[in-house]
């Protein structure tokens, strides 16, 4: 069954497969272009882009591409400067109501990343589905207020507690950037759209279903008019599952410690995308066909879109990942 | 309610209180004796470490005081050198079986941890409980592994999958030494001993199963003989539940994302403790009391001992944390 077709919930004889961050730091290819160029070069040269985003089809019988980009990519357009350096800094984080205010949409959204949507469509086969994508406002917040990756996110916990009415502002305005720059992305040729919502575990589900769901409503509503294959990801959300229920899209994403049977039973009629531990990677062929396996049966009983339960690791062996390609492509759904 | 008896179970009519890391960096008084002594000393020099824990109590009206330590203290005993820059590393991470087998326990196990809970119980008044604690097999084999603190500690998760049995004889090594070292705080002073998984939510519920809790019941079952009253702490871990309430144990601590309500319903009969996002400390007076008294009404229908969800964090306001415990004192459990 086709990734498009199993996204919109047909449940076929076999379950397709494509792994977060496939075009990556494993992948020597990948490595080499990394030695000669920043990875802002990488993200905003649409050529490079796309090379990128083809990398791992060229090695592996992947069902789908995504677009080699990453979630802060659209935050420029509201002014914003961010340094890689090598992992994505906010140069003046924000903290206050009236930097929130002072963010002003500017179009055109990263217009790159429709010109490396375009090269990658045009050269990848017709059966292989494209994926572009976008980070969830509630995470793309979290990077803006605590300026970096952190462990708690003291600084952006803090200001959602002390200034809730500011927080609300900021989402509405990373809504609207969402929006657009999604709508942007299924224009250029993304088939499906997935939104990452990387730090969607900060939260306990009364502050998700005030904070999160409104505006995950509205961003996939509006994608909704596109006809892209809507899949929402969200990472350490065991507990929100019956909030993340009432996300309208067509597939939801869970990580490795999130059983897909319990999944099933708390999402039902939609597709599954998940969920092997990426460290499962590292063992021997037996473990990693075993744990596929397993996983593979857990999530029949409806669609389920094979996938790694969070990125995959810079030191993956290839070997373990054309074997677990092997393994899925194997394996007939009962 | 005294602390001990809401621990074992007994629902009077108000919660006590005690809050993660009270004795730590949001104090001044703290501070002062951080600027002149280093951590290694502050918990080795056992007048220090007792002085450190009497603190929140001189301050506040707090229900239990817990002993200023770390859960990487025992570790030394084990031949594991640490060092503290500020956070612990680890000097040579385990990496292997070999590394695993040299670990050789020698005892006394951290004694100047017993030398301050014996200063500490000699100055506190009688009806406020003294707290010990150890780490979690599974948390201190996380740090052992990787070395230092990690946002997804891929070597540790890396060295599970690929050497399993070479975890479990790490494990086994672990629990041994926690079990010793949490007899000996017990026979120093401690009337309850809490075990905190702080990386618990790293895993997934067959692997928790797996590679924790038979550790877990082993520990638990030791303490049961020393007649402390036993508290399971572990973060992120609402998917775990079904696993824990396995853990033979008085009460359980679970952070800000389990609800106080569903969590008693997979625990039936345990004592809960917690659990209030730290970052309410920074908002208003009146969203703080709100805050509190919503927990608060969440964890009636069993014992209840208020904590925050996670430890205090070091810029928190003082006031605040006055506030709060006034507040949760004038509660009156219906």
């Amino acid at each position: 069954m086709s990734f498009l077709q199993t996204v919109r919930g047909v449940s076929g004889d076999r379950a397709p497969i494509w792994i977060m961050r496939q075009a990556g730091r494993y992948l020597p290819e990948y490595l080499a272009i990394k030695e000669r160029s920043s990875f802002l070069e990488m993200t905003r040269t649409p050529e490079i882009a796309a090379e990128i985003t083809l990398q791992p089809l060229r090695r592996f019988p992947l069902d789908a591409a995504i677009i080699f980009s990453d979630i802060m990519t659209p935050l420029e357009a509201l002014g914003v400067e961010i340094q890689f350096n090598p992992g994505p800094s906010i140069v003046h984080p924000l903290r206050s109501r009236e930097a929130v205010e002072r963010l002003t949409l500017r179009e055109p959204i990263a217009p790159y990343v429709g010109d490396a949507l375009r090269i990658v469509r045009a050269e990848l086969a017709p059966e292989i589905a494209l994926i572009g994508f976008g980070g969830a406002p509630l995470t793309l917040a979290a990077y803006l207020v605590e300026g970096s990756g952190s462990k708690e996110y003291e600084h952006f916990r803090q200001f959602l507690r002390a200034q809730p009415a500011a927080m609300h502002e900021l989402l509405d305005r990373l809504t609207e950037l969402t929006i657009r720059y999604l709508r942007m992305q299924v224009e250029a040729g993304a088939q499906a759209i997935q939104l990452f919502d990387s730090w969607a575990g900060l939260h306990d589900e009364r502050t998700y279903r005030e904070f999160g769901l409104p505006y995950y409503k509205r961003i996939m509503d509006a994608l909704a008019e596109t006809g892209a294959a809507r899949i929402f990801f969200a990472l350490g959300a065991s507990h929100l599952l019956d909030a993340i229920a009432e996300i309208p899209c067509e597939a939801v994403g869970v990580d490795w410690r999130t059983g897909l049977a319990g999944a099933r039973a708390k999402l039902p009629g939609r597709t599954l995308q998940g969920n092997m531990d990426p460290a499962f990677l590292y063992a021997d062929r037996a473990t990693i066909a075993a744990e596929a396996r397993r996983i593979l049966s857990d999530g029949l009983g409806g669609a389920h879109v094979f996938n790694l339960g969070h990125g995959i690791w810079p030191t993956t062996p290839i070997d373990a990942v054309a074997h677990l390609i092997e393994t899925v492509h194997a394996f007939k759904r009962a």
